[in-house]
């Protein structure tokens, strides 16, 4: 008999089946003999609905008030699911995160959770009930409602099971778990039984949208047993584990792919200190973020300065670079919005050298021509031309030959 | 500079360019030096709708999540609320009911406030901040949310009048005040700038939908005035008075009307004591409502009795009543679900003999014949046939001049 926080995302509640569904797996696991704790997101679209009303509203909404908006949504998501255990004789009570109470700072919009009081939740499992909780949201000291941000339900499940030392925190999705790449665009891809925390987290933070990179951190962070898997399928799952876990780790684990990008380039301009800021500075000030960096070695005192952004801020990137092209007197100022990132993740590569070679020497063989390249320990991304990223994911994934079991 | 506390309702809040009209109204009393204090029902048709959800969920939904469910209405009407307020540039602050707090039994969906702590929002008032109240909803000492039932918006809003000793409760409704009947059946109805708690009781009860009857019952109690006046019209309004406050009091202030009503008669019964109950029984114990009941004198040792239910009632009553009917031997039972109520309200009947017959000969002069008959100490009401119902209207409306101003 273990103790299972579940958490149900947005797909899992969407209708009114759904939560019945939802209710039986809650209840199948109740007969096994485990104690299930539930986390619940907003029914889908919902969150984007009232986050659309208040934006409708006024031009720049209060961001307190946004948070007591936008709560509402898991507010109907737990009632109605609790209301569905409680119809299949399943005892379950919803929990709002001021109820819990889940204690955050009073960051609106983007709060961090501080706390976790246990005392109501243990309560409630000791009495046999099944607390089903409002996932994103929370309360500050003052009483004041907040919300964590996109992909928050997932961080409030695993910072409930790590205050409750939960044996397990499942994500149940609308996928069965984490793939070697996405099966969209390599029909060879092969789900995974394990990964580590940092591919976990490298592959989150590269848009591959399973999981919230926030909540992987916290898991990782706190050492909950972390596994994704399919609401609706009852097997497969991948189960994120520490990196010890696994005797031997595989060189490469998967490919992640994001095309929602752009790359700017300031070419000939003072290779000088300070240059980078003076660029940067403006973009940083507009609250873009920006993703890789990269500055060519400079040749008669001059150097190229490429940078990339979400394809969103794109636009608005070029024009504050416009005057500070003028003030550094640089050569050129350009950009390509059809860019895409591949990336090629895995805890193995730490430890072997050549994987980078045998990625650059897998593209080139196909003709892909590499635009950017970026790495960490157990990361190597590049840039290419949008139309390429289908190509390089499976040239990649062959070269590796992930889509066979190990 | 007074304290007023406006209520609206949800046909004010019903979208967001009418949640801007409302933030306007709040705006335009504090630019006149008033301190305002805002309790709002959740959007039109919101409440419902999150009501049928929870009963397509399951058939018989348990009540403590409903009341979860339902709250989630008013907090995003008060968080567009407080919103669009905002960007006006009046600061405001939304408050839930667990944050004011308001606190309830735990008697769900037809919760009675206990009490309301007015520190929070006195210290808002001093701040120079306009509360915006969630209307419906409170909180019992355990913590749980609930709701106070349909039309609880408005006793949210005087009860929060009474707390605060408020100067006047304004309910901001789509409807320009209290008629001496509805304009829609009676052109010459005329809008009563006074009417007192007692007559508004017995109108409110008796169908005229402008205010719930608990609120108008919580006003009495503790003196709050409590004024009646369109969101969306700039003058009228009925105020509600303290009955000694008007020298002369009218015979008659309105006439009310309510169609959606039903009759059974069960004839031929045995005159003896016990028999109402043993008819009576089942009815209420199947939760259903009765309104007037009458039983004439009998002849022969038999009597008939006949009471009304809503027409929604009507087939159910009527089954429940065929195994009594069986076993008091009655002769017959038999109902009519085409009937209608039509009241005549006044506190000046009560000193007045001869209202009761004036309106009996105005109907008999119209040809109306009058079923069933109830009165009270500031009311007649009369059962008539359907097709009648808006000529007994006009006939008495006309009988007691109320189309004149006074």
């Amino acid at each position: 008999m273990s103790l299972i926080v579940q958490k149900y995302g947005g797909t899992s509640v969407g209708d009114l089946d759904r939560i019945r569904h939802v209710a039986e797996r809650v209840h199948r696991y109740r007969d096994q003999g485990h104690d299930v704790v539930v986390v619940v997101s907003a029914m889908s679209g919902e969150t984007n609905r009232l986050d659309a009303l208040g934006k409708e509203l006024v031009k720049r909404p209060h961001a307190r008030e946004m948070d007591v908006l936008l709560a509402a949504g898991e507010q109907v998501s737990i009632a109605l699911l609790a209301i569905a255990l409680v119809a299949r004789g399943v005892p379950a009570r919803s929990f709002l995160g001021y109820q819990v109470p889940i204690r955050t700072d009073a960051a609106y919009g983007r709060a961090r959770i501080e706390s976790i009081e246990t005392e109501a939740l243990r309560e409630a499992i000791a009495d046999g009930v099944v607390p089903v909780i409002a996932g994103f949201q929370g309360v500050t000291a003052d009483g004041a409602l907040t919300t964590l941000g996109r992909g928050g339900s997932d961080t409030s499940a695993v910072a409930v099971a790590a205050a409750l030392e939960a044996d397990e925190c499942e994500i149940c999705t609308d996928v069965d778990g984490v793939y070697t790449a996405d099966p969209r665009l390599e029909p060879h891809a092969r789900r995974l039984d394990t990964v580590t925390f940092e591919e976990m987290l490298e592959l989150a933070s590269l848009g591959s949208k399973v999981l919230h990179p926030r909540s992987v951190e916290f898991a990782g962070k706190y050492q909950v047993p972390l596994r994704v898997l399919s609401t609706f399928v009852n097997e497969g799952g991948t189960l994120i584990t520490m990196e010890n876990e696994s005797v031997e780790q595989p060189l490469v684990s998967g490919i992640a792919h994001t095309r929602d990008e752009a790359k700017i380039t300031m070419s000939g301009v003072p290779d000088v200190p300070g240059v980078a800021s003076r660029i940067l500075g403006p973009i940083s000030a507009a609250a873009i973020e920006v993703d890789m960096i990269v500055q060519n070695t400079g040749a008669d005192g001059l150097t190229d300065f490429t940078f990339t952004v979400k394809r969103g801020d794109y636009e608005k990137a070029l024009e504050l670079l416009a005057p500070v092209k003028a003030s550094l007197n640089a050569r050129r100022l350009e950009g390509d919005a059809s860019i895409a990132k591949v990336s090629v993740v895995g805890v193995g590569m730490r430890s072997h050298a050549g994987v980078a070679t045998r990625v650059f020497d897998a593209l080139a063989a196909e003709n892909i021509n590499i635009q950017m390249i970026s790495t960490s320990e157990i990361k190597i991304s590049v840039v290419v031309a949008e139309r390429y990223m289908e190509l390089a994911v499976r040239t990649i994934h062959s070269e590796f030959k992930l889509g066979e079991s190990t």
